[in-house]
């Protein structure tokens, strides 16, 4: 068999057995794939859980992502959930549908970049099962599970007032990145394989940031030994996001500008850093940096975000339904 | 807000907040929908866990299916593989992609049909969380779970010679309904919805059974129970599935078509009916009706199944990369 197979030309079966030998199993699993279900151990008895599909069209453009990088992506969005309740990643399931014409190397390459981003991200956790599909539009839906060690988990509706906020991973990189793509690798209104390629070898920090992110997931674990009192993955951008906290906590987050950084980093979303509370009268673990302060609700404002003290209303984000152009991305 | 909204129209925390009081807890959750992850119990230290696609296309045509089928359908496909391991199951995600213009009536009926689904198959699981995307290719992806309360699973390959072969649930139904879409439901080379609604009206059982079929969950638990030595769901024919089986435990399967009852039944996929096999001293639970047995595989022509002593080859079944043509379903 060659590069040039495609799925429809050696079917199901064969399929499955070049892409099995590339994903690595779970330390916690007790019976991988094969039958109707798999069995993952849940060692203190709560597994924690997250689902999310990325979409060719508006969570990714093959022109500008490699096989690889949708794989790698796949797992670390989802390791970033895992992580973000405070958990340690055990397991994913994995569901691809892809064109019936597609080449077995999409689905290889797919494989190889789950592989690689588990193994950089959170050794011991693995793939444990999945199915294939075929349909029109590239879809990959992980379900990814975690377990809490014994630990409360950590939720977004936690922060209290006068906490530290404090962030472990980049802010805004992702956000730049895609900027940049749609800047300069787009051609003839559609997006170019060569010049994102030239655009990745200029700017390899932060073409990968949005291609291929590298979260820390081991700080999740890490912020909730240290006592965090509220956690969530910055996915929509970091003003978004600390509304969310704000809003689910009863309290306003006042983030220092200096320590953010730039508009950019306020409102860039995709990072998958993590964004946590903790204490005051505690030192912050290594891997977060402080970036703001928990305050009282303002009575007339209600609970939000502010910067440098300022109401900051001017709120980027993404949503799926109403921030999508098919023309444009 | 009236059925008139779409997706692009409302946005997404507008669409969530219709959907999720339509959507029933599980009984097992510790932590619901709305912050990065969902948390559930796993009592005996282990869950179960399957996954699935349903793709606009190659598994459903909205023509066909209303939005109630396709949600009750997800639901009962993926809670047929959790009782195929003789597991209870406790808890789903739910990740669905669907264009920016579709209506939220669309979301809200697969809501509707995933609860009454869960209602009517699996009382206590209810959905813990989920994923909303966009995408051109309206899809759907269950993950399921279940709770296999302190007992082994109960695998593809462990049936012994001499086991009984029996099964619970329809045969052949779900695929007869489907011949009978493409016969009489296409119109001008389209599924035609009028054409549906009448065959439905006509054919109620055969058309349910592939459009939101009622696959016998409970009976899972009641295999497991009663010592099943070997299960899995019937998904892709009685005929495919038992040589699964039969490979998987290194026998042959010995089917009586008396006790089948059909060609149809032997090749039709898609019922979600449990196939299992139970030591032929101990009485058959009363979900289950006898079609076969075990026996040793043949030395020549290895293990496989037989129809009454002859080797059955002509295998029907589904392959989603070969089997798919785009232009006729």
């Amino acid at each position: 068999m060659t590069t040039a197979d495609t799925l429809d030309g050696i079917g199901e079966s064969a399929t499955l057995a070049r892409i099995f030998p590339r994903l690595p199993a779970s330390s916690l699993q007790l019976l991988g794939p094969g039958d109707d279900c798999a069995v993952v151990a849940a060692p203190d008895g709560r597994f924690v859980v997250t689902t999310d599909m990325m979409i060719h069209g508006p969570d990714f453009r093959l022109a500008w992502s490699s096989p690889h990088d949708l794989g790698w992506k796949a797992a670390a969005s989802n390791l970033a959930d895992v992580a973000a309740m405070g958990a340690v990643p055990t397991a994913l399931v994995v569901a691809i549908a892809a064109p019936a014409t597609s080449p077995v190397s999409l689905l290889e390459g797919i494989s190889d970049g789950l592989r690689d981003g588990l193994a950089a991200l959170a050794p011991g956790c693995g793939v444990v099962g999945g199915d294939l599909s075929v349909s029109n539009t590239l879809t990959i839906t992980v379900t990814a599970f975690g377990d809490l060690e014994g630990r409360a988990p950590v939720r977004r509706s936690g922060a209290r007032i006068g906490d530290v906020i404090a962030v472990a991973g980049v802010l805004g990189m992702a956000a730049a990145g895609l900027r940049l793509l749609f800047a300069d690798a787009v051609v003839g209104g559609e997006p170019d394989a060569t010049a994102a390629a030239i655009l990745r070898a200029r700017h390899p920090a932060l073409i990968s940031a949005q291609l291929a992110p590298t979260p820390p997931i081991f700080a999740g674990r890490i912020a909730a030994l240290a006592g965090a009192t509220a956690m969530l993955d910055l996915s929509d951008g970091l003003a978004l996001d600390a509304r969310r906290m704000a809003r689910a906590s009863g309290v306003s987050i006042n983030l220092d500008s200096g320590a953010v950084g730039s508009r950019a980093a306020l409102d860039g979303g995709e990072d998958h850093s993590l964004l946590a509370a903790f204490g005051a009268e505690a030192p912050l673990p290594a891997e977060f940096r402080r970036i703001g302060v928990v305050q009282a609700a303002d009575p007339g404002h209600g609970p939000g975000v502010l910067v440098d003290g300022q109401p900051y209303d001017a709120l980027g984000g993404w949503d799926p339904y109403a921030g999508w152009n098919g023309e444009t991305g």
